[in-house]
Formats: structure tokens, C-alpha cells, sequence
């Protein structure tokens, strides 16, 4: 990028705000990317999304998966939400390129709270949603960049993200 | 994970490469995780996805975007091929994590080849193609791990991956 290059990221409105907060409450998956805890590079998988109560994303995770193991030893990642519908061009969808730090909820009252709002948004999860590997983890937002479709660019923070 | 868990790998297979290959054969987007260039963490993005002749991974992306910076100072990526459609469960789709290594290529014959390649995969780039910013970028493959849905994991090598 040369150094006189016009900045592409426009100045955050409420607009922004709600199609990135509607981009969270709406994902049922995303792309996960962490740091590989072998190679320190990024690695980047499919994992479920969901919320809790208070609109923070979570997602449900096996321990028998690379993503897991990485975050355990590196909390902090990013995920992409926003996923293109089956017509018209996926690079004018909006997507949200959200940083997170991860945390992994032990089980208890938390954990079954979760539980009970995960089977709702994802019923077939039942088959394993049990299974003594599997987790939840909250990802909290830290800041995003927001790609509402081309050329429109926004950088948010997390209070741009919180869920009114 | 406990140090007796069973592996979650298959040996790979003829169906596995042939699977993996077709993930990238017929991707015409993905998720690309790279390392950010302020912060050292994952950053992951939508872009979009062509091959060249021999079926390598390509993409085209504007250096007013942040992974297009990321990529000239740290080579080695991730992107996530394999988009579930509209039905289903997503995390049934089988879905490639691919490891590359990115190489921007320089104005000339083999920007042109893969000008006229890419036109006929992604017509509507034909708006933004020829813009000064956008550059094509070979995504090598240095090796993937395969989700071919629940339990099916495999580790893949560059060999594996080679289109036929």
C-alpha cells in the first residue's frame, strides 16, 4: 500500500453498528482462525455459532479438535461471520472479521444454561452436545472490521459490538 | 485433550484426496486467515477463489485490504474451502483447512493468464479487475487438514492435494 493511499475504512455509524450486531445475533456458524499451537501460524476451521443470553457469541468445540487445543493455549482469535446466500456474488455479503478472546466455560450453571439455549438454536447438536470432550466457549468480542459489501469498510470496537 | 485420547485421523485415501481436490477445484470463495501485521494474531477474511491452469488456489485482492499487507509480510496462510449450502448442517459439509504459502504475482503473462482464467470463473471481477491496487496471488498448498463431516478427519500433504 503506498503511503498516500486513501484510507478505505469509513467512519463508524449506527448503521454499521447494527449490521454488525445483526451479523453476531444471526450466525449459526463461522470460520474460526487461531494460532496453530504447533507451527504459530494461523489456522482457520468451520465451527458452530451461537450466543448467550447476553448476545456474546459462542461456539460448542471438541477437545479432539485442533481449534481447541490452540485456544486453550492461545485464547485469542478471530472469526468470520456473515455467510453468503446460495445466489448473487459472496464478496458483496456483508461479513464481519470479529477478534475474540476465548473462554472456555467449565461445566456448572453455565454451562447448562448455555446447553439449554445451544439445543434451541441447534437442534441436531443433541447427538453430542453430552459428550464429556465437548465445551463451550465464549468468544468476546475485542474489535472487528466490518465488510458491508464493496467499499464499504468500518473498524468497531466492542461497545460498537454489545448487543443493546 | 488427554494424553489417551484416541486419534481423531484417518489414514488418508484415494475418496479423501479426491474429495479434497474437488473442495478446491470448485471453491469460488473462502475464508483466509492470516497473521496481522500490527498485532501478530490470526485476522480472517472473505475472499474470493480461482485456480490457475494446474489448479493451484488463487485469489485476487486490493492492497487497500489489510490481509493483502499481511500476506507480503508473512507468506504463510490458512484458508477455509467448502461452503455448505443453504440446506443441512453446516458442520456435515465437508470443508478443507489449507495451509499455503502466497505468492503475489508481478503485472505480465502470467497476471494475463490468469487474468483471462479468473474473468471467465468470477465474471463480475471484470468491474474491479484492472484497478492499479488488485493483484493476483498464488495460494500454494503446503499441506490441509480434510473435515469430510463428523468424525471423518484427515491430514493431507502437498502431494495430496495436486489436481490430476
Amino acid at each position: 500500500m503506498s503511503d498516500d493511499a486513501p484510507s478505505p475504512i469509513r467512519p463508524t455509524d449506527d448503521d454499521a453498528r447494527a449490521l454488525a450486531r445483526g451479523l453476531i445475533a444471526d450466525a449459526r456458524f463461522g470460520a474460526l482462525a487461531v494460532v496453530h499451537p504447533d507451527t504459530g501460524l494461523p489456522h482457520v476451521t468451520r465451527v458452530a455459532i451461537g450466543t448467550d443470553a447476553r448476545g456474546v457469541p459462542v461456539t460448542l468445540v471438541s477437545d479432539l479438535s485442533l481449534h481447541t487445543r490452540a485456544l486453550r493455549a492461545e485464547p485469542r482469535a478471530c472469526v468470520l461471520l456473515g455467510e453468503p446466500g446460495p445466489r448473487g456474488d459472496p464478496l458483496t455479503h456483508p461479513r464481519l472479521s470479529l477478534d475474540v478472546r476465548a473462554e472456555v466455560v467449565p461445566r456448572g450453571a453455565g454451562h447448562d444454561v448455555l446447553r439449554e439455549r445451544w439445543l434451541a438454536q441447534h437442534p441436531k447438536a443433541k447427538l453430542y452436545v453430552d459428550f464429556a470432550d465437548f465445551w463451550f466457549v465464549l468468544l468476546r468480542p475485542e474489535g472487528a472490521a466490518l465488510n458491508g459489501g464493496f467499499g464499504r469498510a468500518f473498524v468497531l470496537g466492542p461497545d460498537d459490538l454489545r448487543q443493546g
